[in-house]
């Protein structure tokens, strides 16, 4: 390799050991390892404009072993993303820094996706080249590949090992992503030791059975081989590819090379000192980088700039030959229907007859498909039970990259994942969708969602012991809990037909917040209380004649109508109580006080909460003094209507219990 | 095949058939198409006893298509296990029958593990077969294979989608386990159809690179072709196997057979009696088995009972060779130690200097493994960081299967999985441990660990912001919430050695429950006011002068230390509070209301609630008058100690905010 590419991955050696060192903190063991593979993709085969990080054809690039984040910062820095200054690297891992600890999403220029839960990026990177796919599909004419660019993931043993990678990547070779480029960084070394006390499995092997091109590059420092199978990988027009590339960890440090210490702590002065040595660096100052190699990411750079040129040329002319897919373009990137939405009576419109909130979802959404040209999604592997399917949009496939309909198998995790990386690669609105149960395997995914603030709708059905015969390991109790705990995130539990669209409303148009439309297997009744009031989270559904009110009953979903039945049998008694519906408590939390004051006042201290989960995080609103009619344990199996009974979800019980609190 | 066999396969599909008929409700594609395959195994291959269906050396057999319950409920039924009658099959998936909609651990006779979420079966089959290799290894004597049995889990292609499996899987190759028998089901049908649109890997290719043997059965309709690729199975003693057995889901009813729709729905009236016409079946009766089929099962069952019977003499005769082997079986199987550890000093004893809740627990691990032989766990890829490593015991493998110490690879939810299964075998008490924020990858199989009320330890350390420099992806916030609010699980948070020591005397008395503990990276003090009260859940730590507190501090973990802090600062101005240590909120819940009274007043209504995570759930012990030291957001990656001041984990904020109650 010529001496200046040699200096430069030195270069990325160099800063990414100095940033762990300065911050006394960090994974050196990835970066030293990664740093020829990772200039050579960077420098020789990537399309990407640090003048521009947000093109939208830009190739993709995940760093899914987030741990090496200084590897990452090491190149946008480098190449000139957002200005990152050496400063900036000298405040590696340090409070407000533009370099924390892992690398984030929105918070430095350049990073794609947050990564850190090994193999999340796996999965996201299935979800990009998916996006890239089915935009190619929609948008790309003859002589106007609009949307043509990779998806380059990067992560290591541990990304691998992590069943969501397995599912992401069964997935990824069912669909044929041949413009998916997996690089795999595989130095056999593990926190605990050698990889072989886990993991001896044939990793090529396991992706030759998911369908993908495999390719092995033994010698890792070796940027000629690394860029041959780039560019065999890209050559493959029918499969997506895997790079075994050969690596060791910590590579150049001599005490550190090839062991498990290299992964996770700083080297220590004395071994930087003998890293720069070995590399035969030309400074030990910490930070220095020769100007010769600053021009030459410079030149880089600046070429990269003319690709995005060609581009923007095509772009143009392709928005003159087609106004109608320029306009197309700009509602799937730039769409903004919250002020037309909440006023469209078609979209608010529903029949007056009981049915299942998961019936009404599929209803509405129906409706937004129509509405949102980028909307897409689809279930693991339950769309006939969580009617997420959206008639005459097609399937996605390998056959058809336009189907709007996509089919994640059972794989959850990766689902949720998936769904981040379609978000993330822009021109999307994805929906993912499971049994509300199964938001247990979702959460590690839809936690990211959250800390990247990106607008993921999560449709989870058979909401409650309303599941009925399948059962306890299907009756979600403690998940609303789990989900509502999560900051960022909102979960909405909708009461009847006018509450859903309210739910999807408020999903498909907020614009960094994912949100949980939670939804029943059973059909509830249409409410006449029920109204746009919906979206402040919490409301009154019912009111008591009183001004103050004998004791307020809170509730969701499904328990509203039952607690305004009890609210009926209770007036007959002489007690004249307030039905508050609480679709979202993170929604509710967010109104100004006087309004929360107003629904809820602070001088009712008989509350009661109704509904059929876990009673954990009511306490904020009923306080010492209320009461619940709630699970307190598992569900059981039998027809949901004698389990809504057995459990004391009765006219009576909730009656009982309010004068308990009187 | 002989008449009578074929007979006795049918009599399972119309078994089968008939209850989820009956029921209305239920799936009867599984045990259609898998059938024969069962039939095979329990009749022809595995040994178990029916009238001791806790025989430790049993055969073990998971369904982890807990779907196909019916299936396993008609084998339950036919072989005589705990009398399941036909009424009780008759009365599949009502309330409080034996035969609930999914199979149930401890709830139904001859249930080996709670199945459902598809793939948890599969890692807990693993952990099972890890069991038998590690017992087999520690007891067994030349001539005395006291622990020499398979385990067998049957699943079908949803289980193979699961990441879980992979990752199970994986491992199970790593180490070898050949006593591990897996029949894969392939029917090809998923609820969306034909697997195709989500699954077209090569999954025998798949196995072969984790390191398995791998088998294909053509007709999974005939028992000879199965029964060959069982002993075939059984034969290789290097490898674990697995069996690809292609069947057609819904078999022998000519409406449905190979259909989606045969999966989870009653077939109907009409096809069923289709199906017992097509099948030759001499009755329309409803659950009519004829005599000749129930004489058969009835055979092979006191066949197996004289297997048991040869084990059981084999087993006097080892006892009395060897008495301390025999001494340790017991210890193993039956221990109690709750007694005599409550007073065992050298239990308690701690070191009176700042440490990490994680170092005491290692410190606290390493005395458990001598005082309870039965004890082994590990990590999944995070022992260094853990402190979960047991010294001198040996690391689990293929080369030494008596090694206590389990490396899990990066895989937590297969770990977990596989912690259940080490449990569920009987002679063994797991524990298992990573990151407390990858608890979110954890908890699917922890509410499985919940369901069944099997007390596997959940080892869970870096439990807050602080975490530090790893930031937010690496920072658990909500995951209190999330593991607090599920049935059956109790979370315990220490605030120093004796809280930790206490934590860990919990987790390994306990008998129905699992347990977390979390713990954290950094130094906390050792506090003069803890003790084995702690085991109340929640206690008062510091108390004020006066009877009725002016407030009252809740906290738990690192937070207890700051709240004495601020009581501390308070009592300079004149404000004398409680603080209440609380650990466990689940502990302390279950506590007689007196005591409770007595610890939190219902008087004293000024409350704040001190704990780095997320408030949600506080609000039950804090009421709508109190106040909260919590996390709003997400973490940030800087520094520990400047993260507690940013988020305002200071004594400043303490005092500030129980003065804003007051």
């Amino acid at each position: 390799m010529s001496t200046i590419d040699s200096m430069s991955i030195n270069a990325l050696r160099v800063l990414s050991a100095d940033a762990v060192q300065k911050a006394n903190s960090g994974h050196p063991g990835l970066p030293l390892g990664a740093a020829a593979m990772a200039y050579e993709l960077w420098a020789k085969h990537m399309n990407h404009n640090p003048k521009n990080p947000k093109w939208p054809n830009r190739d993709r690039f995940i760093l899914s072993g987030g741990h090496g984040s200084a590897l990452l910062y090491s190149l946008l820095h480098l190449f000139g993303y957002g200005d990152l200054s050496v400063e900036d690297l000298s405040q590696f891992r340090q409070l407000d820094s533009l370099t924390p600890g892992h690398p984030e999403y929105g918070h430095t220029v350049g990073v794609e996706a947050t990564t850190g839960p090994l193999g999340a990026g796996m999965a996201m990177a299935v979800g990009m080249a998916m996006a890239e796919a089915h935009l190619a599909a929609k948008f790309n004419k003859d002589n106007f590949p609009v949307v043509d660019h990779y998806t380059y993931v990067l992560g290591g043993d541990g990304c691998m090992m992590e069943g969501i990678s397995s599912e992401a990547f069964s997935l990824a070779g069912t669909l044929a992503l041949n413009k998916l480029i997996v690089l795999y960084d595989s130095n056999k070394i593990s926190i605990e030791g050698d990889t072989d006390i886990a993991f001896t499995e044939d990793v090529r092997m396991r992706f030759e059975a998911y369908g993908f091109q495999t390719l092995v590059v033994e010698d890792g420092n070796n940027p000629e081989e690394i860029g041959a199978a780039i560019e065999a990988a890209k050559a493959d027009k029918t499969k997506p590819s895997l790079i075994v590339v050969k690596t060791k960890i910590g590579f150049g440090c001599p005490a550190k090379e090839g062991k498990a210490s290299a992964h996770g702590e700083p080297l220590g002065a004395e071994n930087i000192t003998a890293l720069k040595e070995n590399l035969g660096w030309p400074s030990m100052e910490p930070f220095y980088v020769p100007e010769e190699v600053y021009a030459n990411y410079r030149a880089i750079a600046e070429q990269n700039a003319k690709v995005e040129e060609a581009w923007n040329a095509m772009f143009k002319k392709y928005c003159e030959t087609y106004p109608e897919m320029k306009e197309l373009w700009e509602k799937q990137h730039n769409l903004d229907i919250a002020k037309d939405l909440i006023n469209n009576e078609d979209f608010w419109a529903y029949e007056d007859k009981a049915d299942a909130t998961r019936n009404l979802s599929g209803m509405v959404i129906n409706r937004i498909k129509d509405l949102v040209p980028g909307f897409i999604g689809g279930s693991a592997d339950l769309a006939p039970s969580t009617k997420t399917y959206m008639k005459n949009e097609g399937d996605f496939s390998r056959e058809n990259y336009e189907g709007r309909n996509l089919h994640f198998g059972v794989r959850e995790l990766a689902m949720a994942g998936i769904g981040n990386g379609l978000a993330l690669h822009g021109g999307l609105r994805p929906y993912v969708s499971t049994f509300f149960v199964f938001s247990d395997y979702v959460k590690p995914m839809a936690r990211l969602s959250s800390l990247m603030g990106v607008p993921v709708t999560y449709v989870l059905t058979h909401d409650s012991i309303g599941v009925g015969e399948d059962g306890p390991t299907h009756e979600p109790i403690e998940q609303l809990a789990m989900l509502r705990a999560m900051p960022n995130f909102t979960v909405f539990r909708p009461a009847d037909a006018t509450e859903t669209i309210a739910g999807w409303y408020y999903a498909i148009t907020t614009k960094t917040t994912p949100t949980a439309l939670v939804l029943t297997r059973q059909n509830l009744s249409q409410l006449t209380g029920s109204s746009k009031d919906a979206l402040k989270g919490g409301y009154v559904i019912e009111d008591s004649m009183k001004e103050v009110p004998d004791a307020i009953i809170l509730a969701s979903g499904s328990e509203v109508e039952l607690s305004i039945q009890a609210k009926a049998e209770l007036f007959k008694e002489g007690i004249d109580v307030r039905v508050v519906s609480m679709p979202s408590l993170e929604l509710f939390d967010a109104q100004p006080k006087e309004y929360k004051e107003r629904v809820l006042p602070n001088s009712v201290r008989a509350r009661v909460a109704v509904e059929a989960a876990i009673d954990y995080g009511w306490g904020k609103y009923v306080g010492l003094d209320g009461a619940y009619v709630t699970m307190k344990s598992f569900g059981a199996s039998a027809p949901a209507n004698q389990l809504f009974k057995k459990f004391g979800f009765t006219v009576e019980n909730v009656v009982a219990t309010v004068k308990s609190v009187l």
